[in-house]
């Protein structure tokens, strides 16, 4: 396994470049509030782990260490310059956006460790933030300089990807009125809501680039496995982080009955899954349940699907040349299930 | 002026084939509610006004009566093939997309005669349903068979363009606590809340069929002129129309406080505009506002501004070729201002 030192610094370093991006691209102008509602939640924070995930990859396929040439002039393997970073952007924006509009959805009061944006400000301008940032991820993914065929294949990757990503929140949302989703339903669910803009993330790169299908395709297939390995670990951090590490409070998915790989396992194990919290747990409560959900074997149940995702994940990323670039991309497989928060 | 009942059965003949369409490129899908509620405004109604600028654009730079060869198999002026209908349902679903999130950040209860679709819906499923569309119109963009070229530029401008009926649906907001908006601060908002969308209308089908820049610009001109005096006639109407024929309660920019051509002239001729009306007033209450609104001629004063809008956007029409669907498209803009609904 990739120290996972140099993988935290790897993202760390990148996570740097895409915030002046963002700040760069983004800027506050007329009309204010707008903008800075659409800012906001970027700068609260965020690990930009889909913006290092597109830079990698577009530094193995060119098998050059980005920050000596600059992201905004990337080369690709026939010579062309790319704004990958601009591509990078673009991602991270559309995260942002479903951010602010699934708090709305949720209605959730934290996000990062601050007000949700339509606590900060209010429901008209978080809907409106939310439709600025999406238009302007488009604007940046047409910014690359990429030729005209490789950026309408990227914009189409885009647009598919938001579609699905509406389709993943509706299924989600379906779901909690539903006590009998399998396993498989759960599964494209999270590949909808989630995973899919990790495969945007680790394909469009190649597509700017010029790669060929097979490439884009396995690329791709790596996004979607790490992404749903993410989101199970994301719901398995719902339960067993403290709310103040978590930015938000700790078991909503409970509380709200959302579906996820644990309460899925443990409703097939004979668990009443909607009695486990009260309406508003406090962590002792939480606490016990947890404890009851790890008897039940839920909890590794989960683990270790989210371990055979990212195993097949880091398998996909044979398609790349070997350096140190696709190491990294390996070690960020194995960060998503291995961080605590 | 061309005969209004050719205008009227022009707009109704291409009105049929946008929605069937719409029926075609949006149908009813899982998750199925999402949907329903994508569909819900679309098949409430709607002149289709914007593609039918955009489909009769093509038919005069083609010189082409669209409806024998089919729009969706659309010859360019050098015989390459577009689905200008794609780009036609893409600017109506973008359409339809910031009326249902309008509607949300409005908190009005009825559109097109039927209830809003949070109303219909729920709050979660309008605002998915607006993202849905969002990504969707991108999507039917993207799939006209253009040359690449010309799809980024038709997807430069569908981008930008959504990104400034954001900005003008925020100057909106901001304009209702502030009473120093001046006429040429409203002209700005209304242009960006209506007018370009108006103008992608115009221009994209240029873009798509290859005309020159000098072509695209004076369309995109003539689309920015009808649509704000579009937009005007649409603030008249809220006030001189019955709530029944209107759809939506009439008066309620008088009630919301929002500014108008109208308001702004009364404003600047000593009327308490915020003390026009109450809260919930009655048809008659609105009839005596209008009464004092007339007598200080600013009735007449917005009815000028959007004739003069229509001059000169017809007057932009002169780039295209001389035939019927020009003509049409004049039509259309004196259509704007006298239609009585």
């Amino acid at each position: 396994m990739t120290n996972p030192e140099r993988v935290e610094s790897a993202i760390v370093d990148r996570r740097a470049i895409v915030n002046d991006a963002i700040a760069e691209q983004l800027p506050v102008k007329k009309p204010e509030r707008l903008y800075e509602a659409s800012r906001y939640l970027l700068d609260a924070g965020g690990k930009r782990l889909r913006p290092a995930v597109l830079l990698l990859v577009a530094e193995s396929i060119s098998g050059t260490d980005a920050p000596a040439t600059g992201y905004r002039d990337f080369p690709t393997p026939n010579g062309e310059r790319v704004d990958v970073l601009s591509a990078a952007v673009s991602i991270e924006v559309i995260q942002s956006f479903t951010l602010i509009h699934d708090d709305i959805m949720d209605d959730d009061d934290l996000r990062r460790g601050v007000p949700a944006v339509h606590r900060e400000y209010d429901l008209e301008t978080a809907i409106l933030a939310g439709d600025t940032l999406y238009s302007k991820a488009f604007e940046y993914m047409l910014e690359t300089g990429a030729p005209a065929d490789r950026s309408v294949d990227a914009l189409n990757e885009l647009a598919t990807t938001c579609t699905e990503i509406c389709e993943g929140q509706a299924l989600d949302v379906d779901f909690e009125s539903r006590s009998d989703v399998t396993t498989e339903e759960y599964l494209q669910m999270i590949e909808y809501k989630t995973a899919v803009l990790y495969g945007a993330a680790a394909s469009i790169p190649a597509i700017l680039l010029g790669c060929d299908s097979e490439t884009i395709e396995a690329l791709h297939g790596y996004g979607l496995d790490v992404g749903r390995a993410f989101q199970i670990q994301d719901d398995l951090l719902d339960l067993t982080t403290p709310s103040e590490e978590l930015g938000k409070q700790r078991g909503s998915d409970l509380v709200e009955g959302k579906r996820t790989a644990v309460t899925l396992h443990a409703r097939n194990n004979g668990i009443d899954v909607e009695e486990l919290v009260p309406a508003d747990p406090s962590d002792a409560e939480i606490e016990v349940a947890l404890e009851r959900l790890r008897d039940a074997g839920s909890i590794d149940f989960a683990r270790e699907m989210a371990m055979d995702l990212i195993e097949r994940g880091k398998d996909r990323l044979e398609v790349l040349p070997e350096n140190e670039s696709r190491e990294l991309l390996a070690g960020i497989a194995d960060y998503l299930v291995e961080r605590t928060y």
